[in-house]
């Protein structure tokens, strides 16, 4: 199978790695609109080499768009407008609901398959793309209805080989249930780096006394702006609805605590507990 | 060395087995007041046996209170009216302006030490303790001018052999900046647990979806109310402060994405990820 990978930053480099490592794809060529980040993933051995996004699709069986969200939607269509019965384009990115709706009428949305591998991490750009991402991490497909069976049968195969379970949903339900589950961790996060660099001046103190607790809520707080300002942004509506519950929650925790609340607290930390359901 | 460790809970029990791996103690003898506890500490290994208080600080050359920090003040004094002047008494809680009061007066305030290992998890109980805890890890000791010398020595040759750097600073420094990077950290990890689960109802969703990202945010909300509520409460003030600025960066975010203000979220995530400096 021959790969073009469109992006070349932490999720196309680790899917391209991913590929290899698998011995999924015969060759991997690549795109990125820097040049020093496509010229990188060549040199890190993430690609065999670049080619121009119309060449790289028209000569592919798999296309895999991984840019930022606001750039995919175009990207999609510009990938669709260039390929036969027989290739197929995927996307990778963290939004789903424009993008489904600029495809849903181009004559040969069959040939498109709409993915959310649910992995990441708070670094980006070609040198952080990592062996071993996507294992035992669900992949979202949206509205595979609208595409061909053979199309979404090779996205499956190709998560199935990473070993990504496949979960199946609309478009508008994966954007509400990723603002959830990992949009507003994000804004959590960089709220909290910016209220510890306002109010700590002191740097030193962080320093020394950063645990891991502290570590692993503000860890997300890295991530870059190009990719999440995109993703705020085009989620508004729902990231905002879960942004209000979130700030609602705190309220109500800082009420008990300034009315000495120990009742209160309890109860709304045991009911915090519950997530053990979840997050083993 | 003969130590008593009264709290054999997630940092008790932690630091009986890394005196035990370090073979930094001869006999270590336990209490808790969970007789449940106390027994499964015994049958974990954690201590050799277990004592009633009095009894075991008497005999002890270091007393260790790993309780929670609403019982820690007048266990210190319980403590301390049982020494003499070749025993110390330790604390390892997350609070120290009230306890550091308290003691203050003591007549054998010299006797003690105040330190808070910057070290934990979100698990508790004798079963929560780990091999290796603390390496690494900072551990704050307060007010060591009001120590005698060799119980402060005692105690940073004992932190020393575990690989915890010693910083040292004022009690009420000291509460002010755990507020920053431990407590504030607990609160959102609550918050954003509760909105998860206030929100999201089909919890299906957030089984399929849930990253590593979600996961490093909500950790903490796993940790018990039995620890949380008393440190919450007990440093009130400091955790208030923190909260209304983390809320207030929250609300600021917040008007950014309603305004489709791209320009300052990319200015607000920028700054954020200059706590690339401090936690790298």
């Amino acid at each position: 199978m021959k790969v073009f990978i469109a992006g070349l930053g932490l999720i196309g480099g680790s899917l391209a790695l991913a590929l290899r490592d698998r011995s999924l794809a015969d060759e991997i060529v690549g795109f990125d609109a820097s040049e020093e980040h496509a010229a990188e993933a060549v040199r890190l051995g993430i690609v065999d080499r670049t080619a121009d996004f119309a060449e790289g699709v028209a000569a592919a069986d798999l296309t895999v768009i991984a840019t930022p969200v606001d750039t995919v939607p175009m990207l999609a269509v510009k990938a669709l407008n260039r390929v036969g019965d027989r290739q197929t384009v995927m996307d990778v990115g963290s939004l789903k609901a424009e993008l489904c709706e600029v495809v849903s009428m181009h004559a040969r949305r069959g040939r498109f398959v709409a993915a959310h591998p649910m992995w990441g991490t708070e670094y980006s750009g070609p040198s952080a793309a990592c062996h071993g991402a996507f294992e035992g991490r669900s992949v979202v497909l949206c509205d595979t209805e609208l595409s061909d069976g053979d199309a979404v049968a090779a996205v499956e195969s190709i998560f199935g080989a990473l070993g990504s379970p496949v979960v199946r949903m609309r478009a508008e339900e994966h954007d509400l249930h990723a603002a959830y589950v990992s949009h507003i961790s994000h804004v959590t996060s960089f709220a909290l780096a910016l209220t510890v660099l306002e109010k700590e001046r002191e740097e030193r103190h962080i320093f020394d006394l950063a645990g891991g607790g502290f570590e692993s809520t503000v860890r997300l707080a890295k991530s870059a702006a190009s990719t999440w300002v995109p993703i705020l942004t085009g989620n508004k509506y729902n990231v905002l609805d879960v942004l209000r519950e979130h700030i609602h929650q705190l309220q109500v925790i800082r009420r008990m605590i300034e009315r000495d609340d120990a009742e209160g607290l309890r109860a709304a930390i045991s009911r915090a507990n519950t997530i053990r359901r979840i997050i083993r």
